[in-house]
């Protein structure tokens, strides 16, 4: 059984809590927030949790073992420092760290002192997400040529950070959970059309060696709420819709057919390119709760001394990522190397 | 009546050859391709039109008025100049050259002569379009922050020109036709990831000086095929999805509440911003086919010397962004100015 | 503060559960259910409340003012009556009970010891459902011609009732809210295609005086997931899609023009019809938790003894309809009378 | 080289006229209408083409082989006769008369006169429903338990049949086409709401020894267009949209799992019964036009005189369906037998 401990019970800190609650391995000791009122309704739901508002608290009480970090990402760090060097493990929310550099430090500490140290990138926790992995992995969708992410809404608005660090965490982690290969560049392009301080839309693009290319298009200002990748490989091609209910993948038989025995380069293109369309098969997907799935993995990981599929290294080239979007931005859209 | 001319009888040829056939005041004397087999299946549909794989045949013929010139892009400056120094009025394909300068020409050769140069950008002819440009002409959207447009499917593969010159003229001519500002720069990325010669994917950002910036998506290796424009306004938002027969234009009454009367910004940014989330509703649309309503507009031109709403003018604004996104292309991405 | 309980912890009661725990002005004191499993995983989740196997433990405390019913539809009858005579509202779940003679003597009951019963038809509760009977209670939609529904889906299999008493409490419930006329037969055909024994797919249609035809298909069987209800007026006609989130509601301004000054019939018919097509709109829809609403005006009812929207009285119009519809089936098909 | 004729050229009449044009085995050489605008339209289009507004004029023409008949139904049987009396093959829309005792008489005819009698069931011929009925005939969905259909949309309003007479037709012949066992009764219910007259909206229900329900809702008032078909068996599950282009078949693995071995019945319901749920495929189908295949069909039994697909049988039973139907509505809804 692990002593588990909350920091941060605003939008997302009611899902851990309720999963700590419902693991068997797990028993939730402690949550914190600032805001005395959520505090107190939590205690109506669950009067059993001590609550507080000083996480310190939390820290100085040996029985906990594990700190699960719900806060404002610009505190992430502080409060994972000090979580690690009082002995926690730590699951961190996602974006992991506001720099490269403390992401490397807490991955260090972590390391140091023997600590599991875990980040919360939920969608690899999704059966959808795995199922398209193990695709990829076994070969089945060929070479991938495109990776094509729309994650577009209107709202939440957030004061601290652009559309970017917001919304692109998920599609960037999903992408490097998909993608073996190591990204070169980034360029980002965005505009802060409302309130011109930080972008509300953006469209980001990540270059691979191989020509493989990444676009991400993340949008606070959009009438629809979409949530859709496809990706388009050499054999078959993946449309992945988080909004259909039950038919949340579906993968195409299509493509083109290419007879390059032909020598002449004319006659390649002008007699033997062929489309190919076949059928669309849309597989069972697992429907458990992705942070369910995860907090177990994260509970045996501390049990077994394992590494997570999502560690301190998957949340900070995450972070590489989003930093180099965000410095492509400030330079008028150049194009930056990672 | 107008005596009238079609040139090119492939994909497009035929739509031209019933709607002037069908058009109460024009008559259809010839239609011309170079396949052969093209022009019999013609002459079994319809024996009474005259026949050329030799376009000069028409030019020739002093009763022929109007020649219509659907064919590769690579020949349109060349047929459109000889039809206008054989005194014909000419409805050109979009897009209307390959080079500026091109298109430039032919503006001065019509002016010259005095005839009509028409630019078939189809779309502008659809009640939807119309319909979303009456909304925005009357401020009914407020400012706009963003045009943002995917258009992809799987092929028709063009050996040619890359993805861009073949579907970006569509989004380059509707966008042309609904902001009335004058873009000022143009970047585009894209992978010729199959063949590698020809881009198959592409994507375009076009910058203006208010701020609004337009994103193009076009891909011909998508295994769905999407058709749909969102731009958000200050005041409203649309979608025109392209592909739903009877509900093609939604109109969001989305968007920000903002009160800035406050005077610190700190309470701006913390207390006064919320969303507005009204109704949606969808107006019926002129379900006409857009070709019809385009060549009764350019009959009408040529009868009463009226300007077309798509004249050479607007078809060089759409070449001179194709040939920025197209040089943004050959230059890594680089921000191209128009 | 309205001190209550739970009976019956299985598919509905945890919803049950966590809606009296957050409503402010009701207290949970007891759940009881058979099964010890799910007493013991809610102790782990809400240990401070009092849980049992034996629900007369519940109606022997007389701090209970309010017994929440959410048991199989067969026990209803019985243990409502004991919460009654036990002096508590009750708060039934639907169908209310199998025979019309019970629910007609629980309304008897309730009446005579002046106690609050109250039938769970949750759908009367949401925003979509409120709005369509606005519409209809301010004249939008005309004359109402009919009221089509379909509910479909795979399981969940019962087998102590066919899928009419599962499923169409649900349809008959927001009939019974929009239609104030009354229903004067209905006939039924169903299938026990699987098993044999009771019918896992069936139609339903419910006859007026008016003409206003109403049918309902409900289906165990399907492959699908359909929950589409239709209602054609003479002045607009609306389309209830409750899968999908954000439009659930649109209404359309179609239907049909007569101008009836015309002397003849045949004039009438040839000359007068025409089709009217206007526009649709989506109203913003308000999206609290229905059951949610629905508790608050329970606890209202009680404070303020008040008579609530869904009382005895529409419980009992519900199990009319199922029992008509059940003898329709077993006459095979025959129109009953109601 | 068959030579043939059009008679009636209102709504579906310019369909014939193309696809026999457009046929290189026959040889369209008239077409008759009774309305001279039409026609006139017609030769404006083809000049090629003889028109008339008598078609007696074309039955005493030798050279014509083959009479398409496209005209109200209540002419039907009249023209058909006189093209069979003339020695003229015979493509009849559908339905193919208004009385059974008519259909029976052209299907003698015909036989006597060795010539072939061809209904226009145009659904048979798309790849669609080809498709779904190889998969039923390789025993792929295993035993059928219900066929659903449902076909409404705003009008076309007829004046002189109902909503079954004009939209049915398509329904019951697919099913005729899908489902070898024999129906036994038809009930069918309707509303004439808006005129009083003609039924706008019914539902029908068809049922078969097996236990097999097929159920039709023909609705000339609804709102939206809706064009699907559901089909259960034991093993897979079928849905067919017409109006969604590229995946208009969906087939899925889903259903029950039943472990009958177990002995007691009390067993079998409570511990055996599973869901099965499975993927999900839509497979590629042919998209050429069905009428380009049909009238290729057609042409091909003319020739080496084989038996139609869609015979004077095939259109005979679904005029007995429609029939039946008929009598139901006229009696109330009464189950009338086949």
């Amino acid at each position: 059984m692990i002593n588990a401990a909350v920091i941060g019970y605003g939008y997302w800190g009611p899902n851990l809590v309720r999963n700590f609650i419902d693991n068997p391995d797990s028993n939730l000791l402690y949550v914190c927030d600032l805001d005395e009122a959520r505090v107190k309704n939590l205690k109506i739901r669950y009067p059993q949790i001590k609550t507080t508002t000083n996480y310190k608290d939390i820290l100085h009480d040996d029985s906990v073992q594990l700190v699960a970090i719900a806060t404002p990402v610009s505190t992430h760090y502080r409060i994972a420092k000090d979580a690690l060097n009082a002995g926690k493990h730590v699951l961190l929310e996602k974006p992991m760290t506001v720099r490269i550099s403390e992401a490397e430090k807490l991955i260090d500490l972590a390391a140091k002192k023997n600590l599991i140290l875990f980040v919360d990138h939920t969608f690899i926790y999704t059966g959808a997400v795995r199922h398209i992995r193990d695709l990829i992995a076994a070969g089945h969708l060929g070479d991938i040529y495109y990776f094509d992410s729309v994650r577009v809404n209107l709202g939440l608005f957030q004061h601290d950070v652009n559309v970017i660090w917001d919304l692109a965490p998920h599609d960037f982690s999903i992408m490097d959970y998909f993608i073996s290969e190591k990204p070169v560049s980034v360029s980002a392009i965005g505009s802060a059309c409302v309130l011109g301080e930080v972008e509300e839309i953006a469209y980001i693009t990540v270059r691979f060696v191989s020509g493989l290319i990444a676009h991400f298009n993340v949008n606070w200002m959009s009438p629809v709420k979409i949530r859709r990748l496809m990706i388009g490989g050499s054999k078959k091609m993946v449309v992945f819709d988080d909004l259909i209910p039950d038919e949340k993948i579906k993968i195409y038989d299509k493509g083109l057919l290419l007879d390059l025995k032909k020598k002449s380069k004319d006659e390649v293109y002008k007699k033997i390119i062929q489309y190919r369309i076949g059928d669309m098969y849309s597989p069972k997907i697992e429907s458990s709760e992705a942070l369910k799935t995860e907090i177990a993995h994260l509970i045996d990981c501390i049990k077994h001394n394992k590494k997570p599929t999502t560690d301190g290294e998957a949340g900070l080239r995450v972070v590489k990522l989003l930093d180099a979007a965000h410095r492509s931005l400030c330079k008028g859209s150049a194009c930056v190397k990672i």
